[in-house]
């Protein structure tokens, strides 16, 4: 249960009604998250007048920095960056905001098979048989992710047949051993809130060839989840924010979108705003609660059933200080018991106080969902307990957020294409629909569902909307 | 491209703005298609007050009928009734709404490999291996059918290795010819309007178990497209609207669902209602559209991104006589080249005038959906012409409903499971959220996707609301 958001900065319009007003801008932007924001901002700088609506009483979407005193905070949504994530790196920058590394010094732990192993570097120590496995199962992956360009899936050579599997179909087929089985099961719950099941394999393939690999979307060092920001991710969102000052409205969920001869008319319960074009920045599953006139073209429509938000809830126990570092631990473990069944050592840069985050992705985190806050900080605290000892028992606070209850998220950390989607509705993924431009970390084709997507698509979408004012 | 609808008759208030008024009664319906009509209807005569709230300005969801002249309609929506559909055919019998004989004297035609021929009975005239290929299959998936219980597939035997694998992954592994294989493609495109990639295989065999089997599934004679209404499908919705008066609001699209401690109350473009109970009767990806206050659970919104509705259009072409009946011919026909892949004979009761119907469904429905409809019906009558000769090339009159476009169905004739959505949500399918009901032919467990599911969910959603006010 959290308690208190990192609020936006007083010069954001928080959720004040303009009633009766009809605003006008060049542009209306729908979503204030990492993507919208930068789009906002990027359509500013170009010159074009912009008015940002966003549903929340904060700005930020699925990135959230929860303070824990001090000026401290941990990240209750995305969190990482790392090698190759440019365009984000390249903003936190120019809004001068540092990032830190992830503290992995020491053994990580693995439990399996109803062991707890320690083992260092960043493959655990499995047995011969089960490493190559593990081994040989990422060279196919990446081999069959180099016919897949990021733009066009569905072209790929054999895309059919690729999309036409479930990745657990895949694993099935490609995977002998069960804890090389387990450990991709693990990875999928944490990287896209999915089991293999409910995903197409050339999604997998799509997001492995975004992330640029393997290596990339799963390390820690040299990875995506090399760095955090000091002041956690929310503070991109929080600065663009400033910059914009009342050009970003929150508490205004848009209702309608009504395209009209060369003007596009947005709704929200706050304002409502006419302007020449729009960029719709949020998720298609929630792109589609909108009402349109026209109504969106059938495609498009059916894109957004199809590529459902994953299921994630982050857990957070916040200690004195992080007790696991000096018995020499990282922090980080993998877990086939769960509920968490990735952990992380997520303290501050000075390493206090001591933060564990664990990752319930997937089945757990539906099975987690439908049940007390107590019982699920319960089974979560076990975990940790089985994995760190009896001094995990008693955390100072507790802290989590199921992304899927979020009214305004509905999942996370991104939404995957279920087999076939690809292939059936891909092409309407960017298809800008008469004046309405989509971004969102879903519609990019670099690091598509981190915040460094979600920057891309934001500045994507603002180059479309330029060249078509 | 249709022109007209058969629309509710002068007692319903269609579209007329309540402006101001706040409705009472005690259960507010969403969707006065056959589910929600059923419901209403249900309710009233269990004594409660019942307002029915429809986006559209006619009622009957996704049946609709199109007039043909001299009274006679043809069905642009769901049009068949077969043996074992009883709460259809009871509602029908009550309403005093007769039906008749689908036509199917004459030979059948089927297009495989560029070829057509003729066969007669049900079982095309293929070769022995395909015809064993195709027994063998059949056995298969009716003997896995078995297992699966239709209130709860995700407790069947297997059944999470069963919803892991897409039917296209099951197919590949069970069927060998490759006729065998075109023909469960062409059935899937009709019977869900899906690839047979975009489906999990216990949400098939759910389905199969919920229509009786696979005989009762694809057959005409003895199957779910026996028989046909002499005024239509959507005569049924219309009746049960006359009688149900005022209480059905038409052009009231519903925006919000608020609970507020012992009641619920319903917001529309035209009208608002405070209930003590609402029954939400649609398509589940539909439902989430609306704002609902408190949000719902996670499970309940994440089932909503799982449950896709299938792509299909129904094209009609209307000639002055069933021209093929004299050459012997059924007007049924199978094509592996489409667009429309499954043909049949869709004339009214006395054979004047002579309709084809040809279902344009899954990726022939999304490809065609984005060409202009000029192109689109000289792709459907070019495959007329192939199967029925010269003659089918000059209709009087072609008329098309692409589901996909309907802003308020956005696909047919049902939706499905994609695969793991059964194993993550399927829980929530029927489960009410606090004072809210669910609906729809998608919640039925005897035969779901038909009309007779969503006659029978109504009268689930009614038992259980009477039960609780």
């Amino acid at each position: 249960m959290t308690t208190g958001e990192a609020r936006a900065p007083a010069t954001v319009i928080t959720g004040a009604p303009i009633d009766g007003d009809e605003l006008e801008s060049d542009v209306v932007v729908v979503g204030a998250g990492l993507a919208g924001l930068t789009a906002a901002r990027a359509l500013s700088a170009a010159g074009a007048s912009v008015i940002a609506l966003e549903a929340r009483d904060r700005v930020g979407g699925r990135t959230l920095s929860e303070p824990v005193g001090d000026g401290k905070v941990v990240d209750l949504g995305a969190a990482w960056i790392g090698p190759t994530q440019n365009r984000v790196a390249a903003l936190a920058r120019e809004l001068g905001e540092p990032t830190f590394r992830t503290h992995t010094t020491g053994e990580s732990l693995i439990e399996l098979g109803g062991r707890v192993r320690r083992y260092s570097g960043t493959v655990p120590r499995l047995g011969v048989p089960v490493l190559i496995d593990v081994g040989q199962a990422r060279w196919r992956l990446e081999r069959l992710a180099r016919r897949v360009s990021p733009a066009a899936p569905w072209a790929a050579r054999g895309a059919a047949r690729l999309d036409a599997q479930s990745f657990a179909t895949w694993i099935a087929r490609n995977v002998r051993t069960r804890a090389a089985r387990d450990l991709l099961r693990i990875a999928g719950k944490t990287v896209w809130g999915m089991e293999p099941e409910d995903m197409s394999l050339l999604h997998v393939l799509f997001y492995l060839r975004a992330a640029g690999g393997l290596d990339a979307l799963l390390d820690t060092e040299g990875g995506a989840q090399q760095d955090r920001f000091v002041r956690g991710s929310q503070a991109l969102a929080l600065r663009m924010a400033e910059q914009l000052g009342e050009r970003v409205v929150t508490g205004a969920p848009v209702e309608a979108i009504e395209q009209r001869g060369d003007s596009v008319r947005v709704t929200s319960g706050a304002a409502t705003v006419r302007a020449r074009r729009a960029v719709v920045a949020l998720a298609p599953a929630l792109a589609a609660r909108i009402h349109y006139v026209a109504p969106l073209p059938g495609p498009r429509d059916q894109l957004s059933q199809r590529m459902p938000l994953g299921s994630l809830t982050k857990c957070i126990a916040i200690y004195r200080e992080p007790f696991w570092r000096p018995a020499g631990l990282s922090g980080e473990a993998l877990s086939d018991v769960g509920p968490a069944t990735i952990t992380f050592d997520a303290s501050p840069p000075d390493g206090s106080p001591g933060v564990l985050l664990g990752f319930v992705g997937g089945s757990e985190a539906r099975t987690l969902g439908r049940v007390a806050v107590t019982e699920r900080r319960r089974a979560v605290i076990d975990g940790f307990v089985r994995l760190f000892g009896s001094r995990a028992a008693a955390p100072e606070r507790y802290v989590e957020r199921d992304w899927s209850a979020e009214e305004w998220s509905r999942g996370g950390p991104t939404a995957s294409f279920s087999p076939g989607g690809w292939s059936a509705c891909g092409h309407a993924l960017r298809a800008p629909v008469g004046r309405i431009h989509w971004a969102g970390t879903e519609t990019a084709t670099v690091w598509s569902g981190f915040m460094d997507g979600a920057v891309r698509s934001g500045e994507r979408a603002a180059a479309e909307v330029v060249a078509a004012l």
